[in-house]
């Protein structure tokens, strides 16, 4: 049995994209720090979760050489399609926006290649390592208390950093009323799926539809992955395959020619959709990053990049310093990070509310959405506006 | 007695700006038509209603001549400027839409230039005649049915043009079943006043505050008009002069030297907000223009420049019929003026729900409007989706 370390200078609790991603920028600026995880590794490479990275995110995961196989596998897309009255418009980044595009990778294999790496330096990264309190926030020294192999344990640390979600442990560790939060619970959810068959188109397809909102995107060239508005509290074992692709292929149809190819179905969940947000990201020395700070409805794949550029951020910071002594880019961490958070957030509200149908949504409302999507294909700044804000707006 | 017409090409139900620019493009293209106004003239030339007039629809009243005093005396502004969060910012227009303004002028001051203008030529333009019903719609020979000085009286068209108001008596001459409507009502009123004092400002400003929305417009360079967001079913006797300033200074208050300056209150009204949308514009050969098939929201200044779009757009329809015997203009009015009308009522909801607090709004939805609001200050595609919009989109 190794040796655990009781002492570092970056303690991350939460070993998803954000903690991972963080710890190989801090490795890779020689800052100490160690990953501890709830889950073990199989589970936490398998969750399935967001598909979609920004520009930003891969430049990160590029500058800590997690970026090989996301380089050679990954789909670059340099556009999105919209529909809506029965016809298809497309948005093209590049040119909209100066030059950037997204990648489509999932989650999970970012997860894969984040974790072969942190190992295969040998840097602490610790599975199973459930963590129970955090203790000392406003101290000089933040202790991380963890049980792990049935041993109650503890990481004393410099700064702690909560990247363990939004039911996450580190955030509660903030006394009651330091912490604002915000919050909007959306009236509809996503029924996605997997599917083993080819995209039945080269880029993502929003979709809105009288019969509510549809998404057709991929994880691969031979993986499908599709989404259904459907109300809260649906059951996904209340529909049969063919039911899933007979609406499917309703959602997306338009005039014309385009075909929905239908495939086994390998998984099916539904995922609520939630907005929230805590101000401030920071405090005393603990810090919160991706999920554990903001959660964002799905519509618009920010997501896992907001996490990303958070940390982003927060590496920076730390890098900072440890070279200089300076804490001024740590103190200003929460003020940064949420201007972009809550611009993530108005824009995942604003895909959200344009493209779905809301429970009892008048008419009226619905030929607001159908105006906004018209201007978005008639006006070249309205489509520069959702490009700019798709695409991923710069992290510094 | 003069005599009075009994048969015409065009008959125009309502004299306010839309049936009076409406006659006036139409002498002009040498179409016969009859104006029948229910009130008396001194009624309609001090009926307080918009002031701001797009590019479009100035170029219509300089085309009928209707424009010698509003080029002297209208005030041409560059941009407005959107306050939130104790600062201002300012949207500049022509270098955001290349070229487009917009002037202050009041709605008042615009139908007592085409009244002249109208009664100088002795065009048909009938005070005092209460419309009573249309019949024949679905004829060739639709007959206005209207009471004048006590007697019931005819008047038989080509086609009959309702630019009567949402009350309009013309509307109803389309069966049951034909028309679809669309309607918002916002959760919230304006409170308007007129002051005998100048402007605090040389351009609009619309202020977003947690007090609530606040604009400060103008009629004139020694006349002010402000407005107040006000809870539906607000009593303006409720309020003392003094309260309505203290409240005006309070949501304009920004950091930094600006001051409100007060002055005698001439006015006072509280304005309901809402939206409405009848479908389709046209039945048979009763047309309707302006307010009549559509009720924007004041905020964003849309109401009075969609009704001069609409006749502008029917004017060109008639003169084509008179010219070429083809129906296809008129035809398409309504295809044509909707998609336009659709972006209004976006723009208009836009702007409204941007600006105004809710009542029982969460502190999340607040964030979503400052963060739009931000965006706007530091994105040129935010600010020209905006200025746009706002200065007005070509008519064709």
């Amino acid at each position: 049995m190794r040796t655990l370390p009781t002492r570092t200078t970056v303690g991350i609790v939460g070993g998803g994209p954000a903690g991972l991603l963080l710890a190989r920028l801090l490795h890779r600026a020689g800052v100490d720090c160690v990953v501890l995880e709830s889950r073990d590794r199989a589970y936490v490479e398998q969750r399935q979760r967001a598909g979609i990275l920004e520009q930003g995110t891969v430049d990160a995961l590029r500058a800590c050489g997690a970026a090989d196989r996301l380089d050679r596998e990954g789909l670059v897309h340099d556009g999105v399609e919209l529909r809506w009255d029965r016809r298809g418009h497309r948005i093209d980044f590049p040119s909209l926006t100066g030059g950037r595009k997204v990648w489509v990778y999932a989650q999970t294999e970012v997860v894969k290649d984040l974790i072969a790496l942190q190992l295969a330096d040998g840097a602490p990264l610790l599975f199973e390592a459930q963590v129970t309190a955090v203790t000392g926030a406003d101290t000089g020294r933040p202790v991380v208390h963890y049980r792990h192999e049935g041993v109650e344990r503890t990481l004393e640390c410099d700064y702690v950093v909560g990247c363990d979600g939004f039911h996450g442990v580190v955030r509660q560790a903030i006394p009651d009323g330091e912490l604002r939060t915000f919050e909007r619970v959306y009236p509809y959810s996503w029924f996605g799926i997997l599917a083993d068959v080819p995209p039945s188109c080269d880029e993502l397809i929003y979709a809105h539809s009288p019969r509510g909102f549809a998404l057709h995107s991929m994880r691969s060239p031979t993986v499908s992955r599709l989404y259904l508005q459907v109300p809260n509290g649906t059951d996904p074992a209340a529909w049969t395959d063919e039911q899933i692709w007979d609406e499917l292929e309703a959602r997306f149809a338009i005039d014309g020619d385009w075909k929905l190819e239908r495939g086994p179905i390998t998984q099916k969940a539904v995922l609520p959709m939630r907005s929230f947000v805590t101000e401030p990201m920071r405090w005393g020395r603990v810090l919160l990053a991706g999920d554990a700070a903001h959660i964002v409805p799905p519509t618009g794949a920010k997501g896992l990049n907001l996490a990303a550029s958070d940390v982003i951020v927060l590496a920076r910071a730390f890098t900072a310093l440890a070279r200089t002594g300076s804490t001024a880019e740590l103190d200003a961490y929460s003020d940064t990070c949420l201007r972009r958070v809550w611009r993530a957030e108005h824009f995942s509200w604003f895909m959200t509310t344009t493209l779905h149908t809301a429970p009892g949504q008048s008419e009226f409302d619905t030929r607001l959405q159908l105006s906004q999507l018209d201007r978005i294909a008639s006006s070249p700044h309205a489509a520069a506006e959702l490009a700019e804000n798709y695409a991923g707006l710069p992290v510094f």
